[in-house]
């Protein structure tokens, strides 16, 4: 199996400068990513070009196009490697996440929750200025609300459509087709299409199970989706799913493109999955946290300067994943602090050596990091900011 | 009871130009708050200074230093209105909070986490010539580390003491009076004294039980001092201890400063712990969430836009304090949304209403966000930047 291999400079000194945090000193210097402060957060390049690579053959080979969400890695940098890999463009989960990597010429975004009141209004109304801006809607107030923010700005918009959790979308053909009516009654207003995402199902560990709940799912899509046609108003795009879904997603063959985000970390609740019915998941874990210790004064464990700030998620503790024998686990110590458990008989790691951990769900662990510490081995390649971190609003 | 208001001048022109993100705009306008961007921090001034002048004026009568700990707020503003109120410096967690803290002057700091490995320790060095660091140790080696790190500095060091959590601390006398005999043998080490701090002991809610921890916990502090006085190296400062602990540690009468840090927030964890024997706490809650529902398609519940990326640190969920009937819930909806539910009959918030959270865990939930929202009711004082955020290393 061959994976594309992007390119990627370096930071520049100008970058440098700008603040890349205290360990920019340390860009490029073997073995550099030993000397990092920790905890901190590793990203392995190689295996983020190669989950980046996999992921576009996959569309190429399904004919299926991909939009991956930028809620994961909220970098301008990765995001690029994704278009540059072949992405139609970046999902953004809030408007303040798109308003960050818009700053940083981001390519099209499309922004996959409601944005809601007048003053976020007024301020998507801005960004679509700076960037071309696509939006959900679920509410026929807020599209009125939305034509009229736009002031004399045209805007694309799809409708969300709920897939059975009641978080957002539309309930039903009759909301959704009411929504397109009134879309279409706007001048500045585009139909886009229709966007669907069940979160829970991406998390399904069996193949199976994970099949049958799409399906049973997909059904109201396709009855949304055949109920705006009929209306007259044919959804061009059916975008949503996600890394647990793509696969299932692609062989329905009712989405037209996927909001891939989590493959490119491949985080330990992703690697529990069976992503592919007859073969191994094809992507590599690319995101850990280098946790120090720094304590070890008692038998049969050692403390660690990571977490709750370093890592969150799910109430699953991360996993080990280098420099403590196998059979250790890591147990949250509150915010600061972490224990590494051995194992009757472990050689504990000591003092100031760094223990891996693979964290449960990347998103909200990425958002607590200003900065990517990419490393091939021990080596420092670079340090890339998280664009768009804490940019929930 | 009276409070000290303690004056704050809003951010000036200059400030704002530095950046204080997409809201800056609004401050000093009148319901400027309605206006923010949501999910938003939001502090509320009055309730913070009271909080402050509280517990400075309980330091005066107890006779007991404070030296708040800035884990909880990592703002080098909130630190300085602290330190106007008499505390007599500042604690952090790690090294690059710290650093951070630093950078903005915010007078002494007292790291109350080992500070390990060489490139962390030639950082700590640097960070004495700019401000008046001290420091804890736990480790024999780490003291030789450290005073060889130094190059020409001198620094006071606290030998950390473990409460019996097994987390960080010397184990009891006879490694506190080895560790004593190390940091006098360096030539540009001072002894300071202890830390002593037992995390999980300032969350016991009901009084009596707390006391009964921090008494029993408290004897092997007693121990050790005791063993110090007898070899010959006295501790002159005793610090430790929390929001949870400050009436039993100052009326026990062993400590002489106090690390109290949730105080100046007073979150839902806090607020259920009765903190005073007699009288009720005299601390009010200054910190919320003010979070926006954007979606509302269903009876019984609607979809604000606050999720795990925007309130953390416990399994408990946030607690609804305005904008809803007082019976409603928060649910966590994923890391982008919420939902809140409504009892039977009851009006659900519109569509663009702003309802506002309590966090249960302070600490973590700030970590998440760059700007505090200062406000007096409805009005944005100012904006103030979360200084040290996400420097947990």
């Amino acid at each position: 199996m061959t994976t594309t291999i992007l390119g990627t400079t370096p930071s520049s000194a100008r970058d440098r400068r700008e603040g890349l945090g205290p360990n920019c000193d340390l860009i490029g210097r073997p073995n550099g990513r030993r000397l990092l402060n920790t905890p901190a957060l590793i990203l392995d390049l190689d295996a983020l070009n190669h989950n980046i690579g996999m992921m576009a053959a996959f569309g190429r080979k399904s004919g299926i196009a991909l939009r991956p969400h930028a809620k994961t890695h909220k970098s301008a940098h990765i995001g690029a490697l994704q278009r540059k890999a072949g992405a139609v463009g970046l999902c953004c989960a809030k408007l303040g996440e798109a308003e960050a990597l818009a700053h940083e010429d981001a390519g099209p975004l499309l922004i996959t929750s409601p944005v809601v009141g007048p003053s976020a209004l007024a301020r998507l109304a801005a960004l679509c200025d700076r960037a071309e801006t696509s939006v959900v809607v679920d509410n026929v107030e807020n599209v009125h609300a939305l034509a009229a923010a736009l002031e004399g700005r045209s805007i694309t918009v799809f409708i969300d459509l709920d897939p059975g959790l009641h978080r957002t979308g539309a309930s039903g053909p009759a909301t959704a087709v009411e929504l397109a009516r009134t879309i279409h009654a706007q001048k500045n207003l585009r139909f886009g299409g229709l966007q669907f995402f069940s979160g829970p199902t991406q998390h399904i560990e069996d193949y199976e199970a994970r099949y049958r709940d799409v399906e049973r799912r997909t059904a109201n899509l396709v009855a949304v989706a055949e109920a705006l046609r009929s209306a007259g108003f044919p959804p061009a795009v059916i975008t949503g799913g996600g890394t647990g879904t793509h696969e299932i997603d692609a062989r329905l063959g009712v989405m037209t493109e996927l909001q891939v985000g989590s493959y490119v970390f491949m985080d330990d609740q992703y690697s529990a999955c069976a992503l592919y019915p007859a073969t191994a998941n094809p992507f590599r874990t690319s995101l850990t946290i280098d946790t120090r210790v720094i304590s070890a004064n008692w038998p049969g464990l050692v403390t660690v300067d990571a977490g709750f700030k370093a890592s969150t998620g799910s109430l699953l503790p991360p996993r080990i994943v280098s420099g403590a024998p196998e059979s250790a686990v890591y147990e949250y110590r509150g915010d600061e602090h972490g224990a590494i458990i051995l194992p009757e008989g472990a050689r504990a790691p000591r003092l100031g050596e760094v223990v891996g951990l693979k964290t449960p769900h990347c998103d909200p662990t990425v958002n607590l990091y200003d900065f990517y510490h990419v490393v091939r081995g021990d080596d420092l390649f670079d340090i890339w900011p998280v664009t768009a971190r804490g940019r929930s609003s």
